[in-house]
């Protein structure tokens, strides 16, 4: 429920509103459209923009990144490498008979949900409006929902599943659908045991059909990938962050609940190169008072999801978040967030459980925003480690690694190869780079292990990328020994933090967030985005369609024009108050109204979408006011001061 | 040639520079790179999103356009009714011993311009750089490149079809190969006759498979899909346009020419709804004065390409142009590529021929831009007609067109349908919405005859849209009859204007454009961007690495920083002249330089980049006219009246 509003929330209002007003839209709506995909209308697609703007502002330019714009589109190897291939899927049942597909563990939430809201409702318990909503959607196609109470015990059990069900293996899943005879909803026929779907658009890049690719389910690789360029261009110098922002796709299974799982979104996502050795990070004091609300996992753990108000200085204090490059992105979220339209009693950080996260992942915690679908994931902060620079440089065998010079030499003792190359050309010809290469990427361990076959046979047998058959390496041509060297040079391969952002998701929880009805008329809407991201800032409203008006009209559009302050004019016969009304629910912040007077002494009045009060002055000072609120952070209140308060009648409806 | 260097254009310079500074690099490029996929590295990223940012002021914000973000991802159906699943396709030769593909007009372009400039050499004429380096490259790939000398029929015979060469079906260019006995250029080896390739990239939505989908081709179709919401965004207001930008794909059979050619690519596109009747515009009067240079197809068909130099005000009076519409966005891309830092005297305009362009379009322009390439198609410019809303109203039975008010009621007489719908509905049950829409879509004519089916035969026997067998209706359930009636609305499909941006085409243009070296030295480069785009405004030079200067960067930076100033710092141990010719190679139009008077007065030194200017003045001035010069168009001249002339020793190599 909005504090502005004695109305609670309507899902039903907002979706009306975004549709009426194309904010966005099913895509290919007259063919009949396609589930996961939608199209953002004029008011969408400006409200994304001014949000994109926003971000490049408040990272990429106050945190000097490298921001990089790299193909969707990516080859097999790449996506095999990073684990994609192998690792980015859902399971998926089947029903032979209809040819139905759904999605394993939203399958299982969905009918344990509807069985205990049948029991809530069996009990004579009360259900929110959302729940009802949801409920009524459900029952056109799913049979089986009856208000029929069930044992206390089972309803502990569905909710214990519930509240794990992101946790659970394909093969768990297959366990809890036979054990809770969970079958086809609509039909009540059976399903095939869950089996694995990767999530990736596959297609054939060229005319051969011989090179497979995908398009890339996040942004993050072609970062990874051109790490050795982005740190030339940061003139070598650690730590440093680079940034995309793009379309992302995932070919979910069954996609559901609007623009929050979609097959194709905008992401931004920012890679921050960061010494293992070393995570602090230099600005985190101007961060570290900032006060958040917490769901670690030992709280979850604990099967809670109380919250810990701390500041996020305490939180890395107290090693509840890892590090502080970690804890100053937290709070560098939040204040984005806030930015464009957040209400922050509805934002979490939850951590991620030890089972959630990637395995290479040393820390996570998702930025999550209320909703009524639920506590959404719309921002993910997690720590990768080294993983990805790791496993790319592994299998191209090209160095990802930061040099630094040492303070002070250190000496170390280590296995090093020593390789005759006059011999190891005409030897090896044309392979020689490879089998080089080779060798002088090695472990230590894995050298050790090369010197004591090198000792024992007089030769090594390795099996070499890029070369079909075993390789043999004879004595003569290599060396291998443990020699003690003076080092300068310190090499390591950087960890990266990554903050990533679902921006349609973000969107879709600020509409959420700042959609609210009149007191005085619960089908009155208004839509309370900040003017610094809302899709056009002001309306032009000329009183009456009469003539002396029309170049009153035109001479302020084109001021407006020339300070590029996004505008829409509304000279349409309605009301007043009905022109109101609708610039409200699109979210415009401030209405300009021209009237007779303003003919006399070109004043005219400005009007405020949130509290509809209205002040009068000049042009210039009104457009000055318009500018210092919607770009410069000013408040309503400091912004006109210079201007009159301007008492109206009520507005009409 | 720039006319500011005395050092002809070497295209070699600027690709190392490009290259180098990471404007942008083959996409995956550790892994081996995919051909026609490239990354935009930091500087290059910075462009475009300026680029675009300017676009979207110069053409949205200026005429009140739809923005609007519609998916990649496009179902089969829709493609085939745009028509590309049929015909967007280049032809395709195949080396069946080699498995080698090429593309087949390309093939023979490349074969006989080999061959012609061999004749060339073997005459002993002058041969460009280009034209040197091309052969180069081709040299490594194509054996059959000798100088030998051809007859002089020969010769004219080839520059024929070179000309022609966009023209040519895949049966001609089969004809072609045989004739002049093309092979594969590295083998010698025979080729397989062309066969037709779609260039789309397809691939599955959703987990079963069967809905097949394709990567867009052009961002048209999602805006053409839009219409009747976009229309009533507008409030039902002719004429208007909406906008796109965002990639689109293009499966190339063997992409060459770098940033030309290239399979994923940015594209930004309008599509401005006119009334067919009335292709005037409002705004038409602002451009008709600006003298452009077209090549119209009348002079490319008598086989010339002298440039006609008129106004485009004399270009829609004469007929030349077709209308004003297309005028005044031909007008509209001419100023844009202005500001972007186009060289207008590298920029034509030139129409397509009858046979190049798709029969629907009345009219089509491009905007080509000289390159070491050659002219490169960068802007379309089409009159696309109601072709595209015709096809997908006819395809999915949904009316896309506009209903208007007529100034006064006219009468007409026509042929009308009049279904018993108390009979409709218990004869046809679940079918008889669609046998109704069958019914009220006919056209006239097809009203005509069905008039006279029901006459003759009582009854109509129809094919329906969504019902497996022909339909039955009899006469008992619908009348057929000419009628008088009295209109208030006139009804129309509009036509469509069709600017469409090919981003990366444009960017790469203009480096060519703006790249030269200084006189003293070939290579100390300059790519003199306008500062309105360039990736980053001002360069940070402290003189040195004292201790003083160190907090006069800081302060300087963090104002830089909350005036949201793109800035960079180079405070490396290089000379200033170095650093001053790091950033110039890299398009920076200021340098602010930090000395030992700073310290004393707070006054600074700024550079401009192209004329190495300096002059002195407090660092609120300086930033002030940075901002006037950069954002407001003010020029340098103008902008620095306040400063004071700033005299240095030469800079320093």
């Amino acid at each position: 429920m909005s504090t502005k509003s004695p109305f609670p929330f309507s899902r039903e209002n907002l979706e009306q509103v975004l549709k009426r007003r194309f904010f966005f839209a099913p895509a290919f709506e007259i063919y009949g459209g396609v589930s996961g995909l939608y199209d953002y209308g004029p008011p969408g697609c400006a409200f994304q923009a001014n949000i994109v703007d926003t971000w490049r502002k408040h990272f990429i330019l106050e945190e000097d990144m490298l921001e990089v714009d790299c193909t969707m589109l990516t080859p097999h190897e790449v996506l095999k490498t990073s684990g994609h291939v192998d690792k980015f899927a859902d399971w998926m049942c089947r029903d032979l008979k209809t040819g139905e597909i759904f999605r394993a563990d939203h399958l299982v939430e969905e009918v344990l949900e509807a069985r205990l809201k049948g029991d809530k409702a069996a009990r004579g318990q009360a259900i929110t409006e959302e729940e009802d909503e949801d409920k009524k959607k459900r029952k056109k196609k799913v049979k089986e929902i009856k208000n029929i109470k069930l044992d206390d015990e089972v309803v502990k059990e569905y909710e214990t599943v519930l509240n794990q069900i992101d946790g659970f293996s394909g093969h768990q899943l297959g366990e809890l659908i036979v054990k809770y005879n969970i079958t086809n909803p609509a039909t009540g026929g059976p399903l095939e045991p869950p089996v694995e779907f990767n999530l990736m658009f596959e297609t054939a890049i060229g005319p051969s059909g011989q090179l497979k690719g995908f398009l890339r389910p996040e942004t993050a690789q072609g970062q990874f990938l051109n790490f050795s360029k982005l740190l030339e261009c940061n003139n070598e110098k650690m730590p440093f962050a680079s940034a995309s922002i793009g379309k992302s796709f995932r070919n979910e299974i069954s996609p559901r609940a609007g623009l929050l799982r979609v097959r194709e979104f905008l992401m931004a996502e920012i890679e921050h190169f960061v010494d293992p050795d070393n995570k602090n990070h230099p600005r985190f004091d101007e961060v570290k008072d900032t006060k958040l609300s917490f769901l670690p996992k030992d709280v979850q753990e604990a099967g809670s999801n109380t919250l810990v108000e701390k500041t996020i200085g305490e939180a890395v204090e107290t090693g509840m978040v890892d590090n502080q490059t970690l804890g100053y992105f937290i709070a560098r979220i939040f204040y984005f967030l806030l930015k464009i339209g957040v209400d922050p009693s509805r934002l979490r950080f939850r951590q991620h459980l030890s089972n959630e996260m990637a395995h290479y992942a040393s820390d996570c915690w998702d930025a999550e925003l209320q909703t009524s679908y639920g506590w959404i994931e719309c921002v993910g902060c997690a720590d990768r480690s080294a993983y990805d620079l790791s496993v790319h440089a592994k299998r191209t065998n090209e160095k990802l690694v930061v040099r630094q010079a040492l303070p002070e030499p250190i000496t170390v003792e280590k296995f090093e190869v020593d390789i005759d190359k006059k011999k190891f050309g005409p030897k090896f010809r044309k392979d020689a780079g490879a089998v080089e290469k080779f060798l002088t990427l090695r472990t230590e361990c894995e050298l050790e292990d090369l010197g004591e076959e090198l000792k024992a046979n007089g030769k090594i047998v390795a099996k070499v990328d890029g070369i079909e058959s075993p390789v043999e390496i004879d004595g003569e041509l290599v060396k291998i020994a443990k020699v003690k060297r003076t080092e300068h040079i310190r090499e390591f391969v950087p960890n990266v933090i990554e903050p990533s952002f679902g921006i349609g998701r973000i969107i879709y929880s600020i509409f959420e967030h700042q959609f609210w009805a009149r007191p005085e008329d619960k089908d009155r809407s208004v839509l309370s985005l900040p003017p610094l991201v809302a899709p056009t800032k002001v309306l032009v409203v000329p009183l009456s369609s009469h003539a002396d008006l029309l170049p009153l009209v035109k001479k302020i559009t084109s001021v407006l024009r020339k300070e590029q302050i996004p505008y829409k004019v509304d000279d349409s016969s309605a009301s007043i108050g009905k022109r109101y009304a609708r610039n409200d629910e699109v979210g415009t912040p401030f209405g300009i109204t021209i009237d007779f007077d303003t003919v006399k002494d070109n004043s005219v009045t400005l009007r405020e979408r949130d509290s509809t009060k209205q002040v009068r002055g000049s042009l210039e000072d009104i457009i000055e006011a318009v500018k210092n609120i919607t770009y410069n952070g000013v408040s309503w209140a400091e912004g006109t001061t210079k201007l009159t308060p301007f008492e109206t009648l009520a507005e009409e409806a």
